[in-house]
């Protein structure tokens, strides 16, 4: 059996990481190591500057007080469990991770940094701003799951799954996509405290901008599960050519 | 004259960003908006959960309290500054981004929440533990700024620069690099509190694993000023194929 | 039926939190506002720098995201309630609030914030370093509270409460105690992170140095409940006369 | 030549701090120990979770990277300095702190904790939103140090010291005062974050209840210096033997 390592960023006492971690017990021996709070929008944070304490809940999971989903994921592989795990599901993530999202999300993060230790990974989300559905999602990380055992992805990548908020026999099948765009960011939204100081709230997300045929957005929007494969090589080797050309022309 | 925005994450105190100020003042319009503190591995971290106040320092740079270099940015680009600004550059950075290290820097995340702001964008950092020549670097993220001003970059793409820790007129030349990557992580480092519980260090991050010719590593090594476009759009397409195939086995 | 607020600083899955509900509940009807995390030594501190969170826990519990136990009890009494409380109580503390350790407190902050704001109010802590007679300590809160519900204390004056770790019937009864002293704190701890940077810890506190009769330690140590009445007026009355005396040598 | 340390809570780059550098240095040999950030409301808190570092600014000053101003003292008093201090002054606070505000203050928390390692102790306060006369307030708290030096005070007492914001030789006069007491304070202020979740702020504290003849209030209101003795034993003695009597009743 395998050793399934779970994270997630929504914290230890998310229902979307029971709900994952309920669906994957029959595939393996799964460890469960979460930040013990939200960490939503900690995207690949690493914490350097303290050391971190490790509990375990009522639950049964393991949590990091004061810990990223990359803290999680990084102690879990490099000594906090008796043994090493050998892949990463993060999520069930409570709101969907697509386009732009994915820079920032600390669910993503998790499995980034599972795959950059060396871990087959993959990302799992629930769209909707309440969701509802964490089995259909849990189920369909199970059916991913299996699939990565027999046939492992290259090293380098990982899945980043967001699933419609249906019932499991309602969404409309798996599909292949790439990441969306959103629309530039809304203005700052400008408060003041009791004392009348302003302060500023980062605005909301844009719409998206690119929600066209193949994105993510677009099989979300026809309750597709949707499956990016993510690069964690950000290098633009397309562009290393133009690049020398260009710097010529600039540097002397 | 265009409208530069710098920022870091290293702190708005920091001595690299006021070298780069200093360089950058001929060519542009500058305004500083940096992290208060140190937030060196914050990565894409944005702030959601509270708002967010902008103080001025005494050497005229703006700062953001308890904010991230992503936050920075995001406000300064969304309604702090007077007018938007209209390119970013963050640094210069204490000790090298190179390889992975670009996942966690709070310095290309600054970069890179310019680029998806709309704004063409680099990361310069230099090399070394304890590095001392930011003037060179500073001179580095000129001349190129200059470059960027006559010839823009397509979009999604921002420049990761790692400058050697050299006097300038011994930088042996710019060089187009892809990034390295470093060894597997160390594993971690438990201590004890003063009360004898058990808590966790990160450990520190690997030696370079891949930094043979043609990467980030292998640049700076020689001497040479490593650029490296780096792709905001993490979708790896050229999977995309494989990974239909992949799922049609997997998925009933 | 008084509305009893009930508050913490262990953070709202602690189990002196759940014992104390338990046992008040029959005596009034139970609010409970307390932090998400462990907050100790927290002391008094107020969080103004921004606005909170509320949350409802499966337990039932309100909790504060990043809240202090003053946070708690300041805005369950100026409005997150629909009614505001009339009494407050804080703990059970896991181990002893005695000597200094109540200028450190969170537990004794949340009283006094409740004394603070014009409500009766004792803190209660279970001695011991892994405590476990919570439910002693819940009764022995319930008992004062029924004291306290018949004959209310002065303004200004709350119950510090301190209950040794054994089975209710073996508790030696109730003594009312003065703080005791403790010795000076040791030195602090040095460390070294991974990087070989130097990092302090704050040192133990101190064994007690004035644990002799009349002291909480003392009570404690015999199996009493220790009642010490803690005087939210810090002025030392008794001191100005002297004081008078000695800055007209001082000041001219 | 004494050696006295000088701390704050508005952090080591507030010109309050600067300003009373500048006044005590002809009287001891002066180290300052300060928070990197603005800690006002920071009360007693220590921070015992993680191990905390010492930097030093350009201005000469050492400040804790996230730390308390008790910590600050705690660490200068227990081995962060070569030579332990002999005499704490925490401040020039940039603002009052009379009445109710000395339970929440980290001005007054250095001192005390100062108190509390066996130091003479004490908090100096400019009164005024924006104050300005910084001098004046170094320049009495240099009067009261010299005071200090020649006779000092019993263990337990700390000085609150309060300055009126006006230039040194209007002040009128120094006076012996004890603690005023504010209102209830006001009603939390609700707001909303950019998603139209609910946040609450703390309210406002209250204007003064009981300013009258004898308090800090009422020495400000008039243009004197204010100088109430702080007790760092809390325990409530004049109401012990009521106590007892409470308890003959309430408990069994």
């Amino acid at each position: 059996m395998p050793r399934i390592l779970l994270s997630n960023d929504d914290g230890y006492l998310a229902p979307g990481l029971a709900a994952l971690a309920e669906a994957l017990r029959p595939l393996g021996s799964i460890d469960v190591v979460a930040p013990e709070q939200d960490r939503s929008g900690a995207s690949n944070s690493l914490t350097l500057d303290r050391p971190l304490r490790v509990r375990t809940g009522l639950n049964g999971f393991h949590y990091l007080v004061g810990g990223t989903p990359t803290d999680c994921v990084h102690l879990a592989a490099t000594g906090i469990l008796p043994e090493p795990p050998e892949m990463v599901v993060s999520g069930i993530n409570r709101g969907a991770n697509m386009g732009d999202d994915v820079l920032y999300s600390g669910t993503v993060a998790a499995a980034m940094e599972g795959r950059h230790l060396g871990m087959p990974a993959m990302a799992v989300s629930l769209v909707g701003r309440e969701p509802e559905h964490f089995h259909s999602a849990a189920r369909v990380a199970a059916d991913l799951l299996r699939g990565l055992l027999e046939n492992p992805l290259p090293g380098d990548t990982i899945l980043n799954v967001n699933v419609p908020d249906l019932p499991y026999a309602e969404l409309q099948g798996f599909e292949v996509t790439r990441l969306g765009r959103r629309h530039k960011s809304e203005m700052l939204m400008p408060a003041a405290d009791p004392r009348g100081e302003p302060v500023y709230w980062i605005g909301p997300s844009g719409r998206e901008a690119d929600g066209g045929p193949g994105t993510d957005f677009d099989a979300v929007r026809r309750g597709c599960v949707s499956i990016t494969p993510l690069d964690l090589d950000m290098t633009r080797y397309r562009f290393m050519d133009d690049l020398s050309q260009w710097l010529r022309c600039c540097a002397r």
